[in-house]
């Protein structure tokens, strides 16, 4: 580290926070899930006590030096990178479970907890917290909301936004806001705490967050089909549908993923045979019998559409066979190509086929571009994979292909992303979403909310 | 109309709209239902054509006339009330179901389409729309939209904003927006859409609306149960939810308002033996049976808190009259009393109880204050009745009441509006709740959008 220009600052940081909250690990604060995006920070912060932030924030604001908050770095567009120096505050520190609530049926957590932790805990008094993207294992609900992540189950449950009550933190004057709490209904004033939401942490600093819990649904009953397009496996959604039917999760693997898959050392058992487009029908309920009831007569409408195979999968061993197979699909690919480039275009379920269509479109001979995901909620993960090009070439074409991408996502009236946020890597494409009037509003809310431009700069637009 | 000042604006409107697209009634577009509020606009528009709004806002500006948009005026707070005269712009001729897709599941409306009617159309092929305002017959969407109306519904399926996924519709500055469209996954950019949500019509005028539907569950089983206390009804809630049951309404009816609904000409019949707290769990389903078993497991469950009686009401008829008596309540008082002001506090629902205790505590022997509402979401309709008090002794006891009660409520971690929105008659509340900071920040949002203040002026805040 370049003490330097910082000492004053850090001497100050030094008084404020103990010698354990630093770290001095720049590699892993200089990088996420992001390929090919490196930017060290100056100084790396991971405070034990969220109310050190707001010295923190004094400290930063007196000597003009940038902020960016950091999750659990498994952000996809560089939300988490500090591109500007300034201090990396990291918050896998702050995971303390607050209070969780059987009555109000809500949890109160820091940033820094796991979302796979909130599921657990919540779990243990029967309550289900919905939102699972893929890497809920490792992910932290303070990224989550700031990417206001989704997953699966969003076609049933909705996405993280949906979930969050109440936010509190700081504002980069230093003061504490406490927006919203354990109520569901609140409509005081303007829903600043759905403008934090999916803000990806360039508005103020959060430190607590209140989220909604719901029933836990007993029993799950998932159901593997396979169609020969796309297209039947989306009537075979709306017919479903219109006759009440509500799978928690509607996902689609293209079958050119399957064939890669099938390419691996030791292939998942359970795809040997799949020749089509694998689609998963995930029900829950609250019985056995509830939840089998919904397969079968899923399984018995959707014969019209002439399915090529549709197995039940019963036990929950088997299901998270399956489960694991389709979140393994990034790493997966990853391991398959020589580099790997993945984005996650949204567009009305409606327009999947022509969409996927244009996707495949978009392969060369060197380099193959798929796509896999949300059947239900029309996001697909993007992939362009890197078969034989060489580095030059690569470098060129995915430009290109981005490019390419984003404009058909937008063409299908869709968005350039659904989950993984506009951060670094897709700024630029922003003003082809969005008007000027749009983006001018945009940035005067930042403005409002950070009048020095010192948290996370440099991210959705400069 | 004092023409005077208007008739070069009045040309130039003349000239983008028919004559019929004018109205003169004065005495109806002065009024919603807020209590006690008039205001009368210079102008009424009633566009048939949503392309025109852009012209209303050219010459708006032009003169410095402020535009006040208006539903189907059932607001309570004075949010559609052009309390600075100008414009009234009422979208009542803007009621065009533009699409119902199947597929994609969504309806997209223009703003003066009463709720009832979405819902009955999306019922005609199987898809639901969950969100119920009281007044659903005879509110229009695009109010609920503005005031992000809830419902009994809320406890299961969520407030309108959870099913906005798309709005269109003009900038201040004349230009037109275009947020979201059909697809439930979007984190690009800051979400203004979210942010348009119930900002009670301040920030830009919403021309057309996305809204995303649900598959229809086909039955309902409701279940009215009486308990002695308010504990233990929630205490009830708290057991089946822990026991996966998932009520899609969860309502209470305060003794005190039973004893005052049995004083009329015509008592509802079903309320005749009903002595304590009354409480509605409705339950639906995929089938008959399914809900029903619901409905019995609750009343099994539920046996442990002594409920002094329950019954399942199982015809479609007899559920109506239920539910009619439940949305009635507003109006029965309204009879009942020789005026009456209400209010729609929030409060986590652990703090129900105490909450209803100290509303009672602010009756006098003139002036009866009393709750019912949402059980599931501790949105409470609090009704402050003139039993026998002389207007001036009223309108003093009415400023002190409802001041005790928003301070009750924020004090119980809740917030001054679950559903009707600040608007007129709360905004010197606002700061109770939110710090100067935040109000700084909603002001600088409210600018962003409005630099000249025409739209909606003195709502929410001055």
């Amino acid at each position: 580290m370049n003490e330097q220009p910082y000492s004053p600052l850090l001497n100050e940081l030094r008084e404020a926070f103990s010698p354990d909250e630093f770290s001095f690990d720049f590699e892993k604060y200089s990088k996420d899930e992001t390929q090919e995006e490196t930017h060290k920070p100056s100084l790396i912060v991971i405070p034990k006590d969220s109310k050190k932030i707001k010295t923190l924030i004094r400290i930063a604001t007196k000597y003009n030096v940038v902020i960016t908050p950091r999750g659990a770095g498994t952000g996809t567009t560089g939300g988490a990178l500090p591109t500007h120096g300034g201090i990396c505050l990291s918050f896998e520190n702050l995971s303390k479970i607050i209070d969780l609530d059987p009555m109000n049926r809500t949890i109160v957590v820091e940033p820094g907890v796991i979302t796979k932790t909130i599921q657990t805990e919540s779990e243990k008094i029967n309550l289900f917290y919905p939102p699972d993207p893929a890497s809920l294992a490792i992910c932290s609900i303070g990224g989550n909301v700031a990417e206001n992540a989704g997953g699966p189950r969003a076609i049933k449950y909705g996405v993280t936004g949906d979930y969050v009550l109440g936010l509190k933190g700081y504002y980069m004057n230093g003061e504490s806001f406490s927006y919203g709490g354990k109520v569901v209904k609140d409509v005081s004033g303007y829903d600043l705490k759905k403008l934090l939401v999916g803000s990806e942490g360039t508005l103020a600093i959060i430190t607590e967050i209140t989220l909604r819990l719901i029933p836990k649904p007993i029993e799950n009953q998932l159901l593997v089909i396979e169609f020969k397009t796309l297209k039947t496996a989306l009537k075979s959604l709306a017919l479903i549908s219109k006759h009440g039917l509500r799978p928690c999760s509607a996902e689609f693997i293209d079958k050119q993923c399957i064939a890669i898959a099938k390419t691996l050392k030791t292939p998942f058992i359970g795809i040997k045979n799949i020749t089509g487009y694998l689609i998963y029908f995930d029900f829950d309920g609250d019985s056995k019998k509830n939840v089998s009831t919904q397969a079968i007569q899923c399984i018995d409408l959707i014969q019209q559409y002439n399915p090529l195979s549709s197995q039940l999968i019963n036990t929950p061993l088997e299901q998270e066979n399956w489960w694991s197979f389709r979140r393994s699909m990034s790493t997966l690919l990853k391991t398959y190509a020589k580099s790997k480039v993945s984005h996650d275009i949204v567009v009305p379920i409606s327009n999947l086929p022509s969409t996927m269509d244009a996707i495949q479109n978009l392969s060369t001979k060197k380099i193959t571009v798929l796509g896999y995901g949300h059947l239900g909620d029309g996001n697909i993960h993007v992939n362009v994979l890197n078969i034989n090009a060489n580095e030059s070439d690569w470098k060129i074409a995915i430009t290109n292909i981005s490019e390419k991408l984003f404009r058909l996502a937008l063409d299908q009236a869709g968005s350039l992303t659904g989950e993984h946020g506009i951060g670094l890597t897709k700024k630029r494409f922003l003003s082809w979403q969005f008007s000027e009037t749009d983006i001018s509003i945009m940035k005067q809310i930042k403005r409002a909310f950070d009048p020095k431009g010192l948290l996370n700069p440099g991210k959705i637009f400069d």
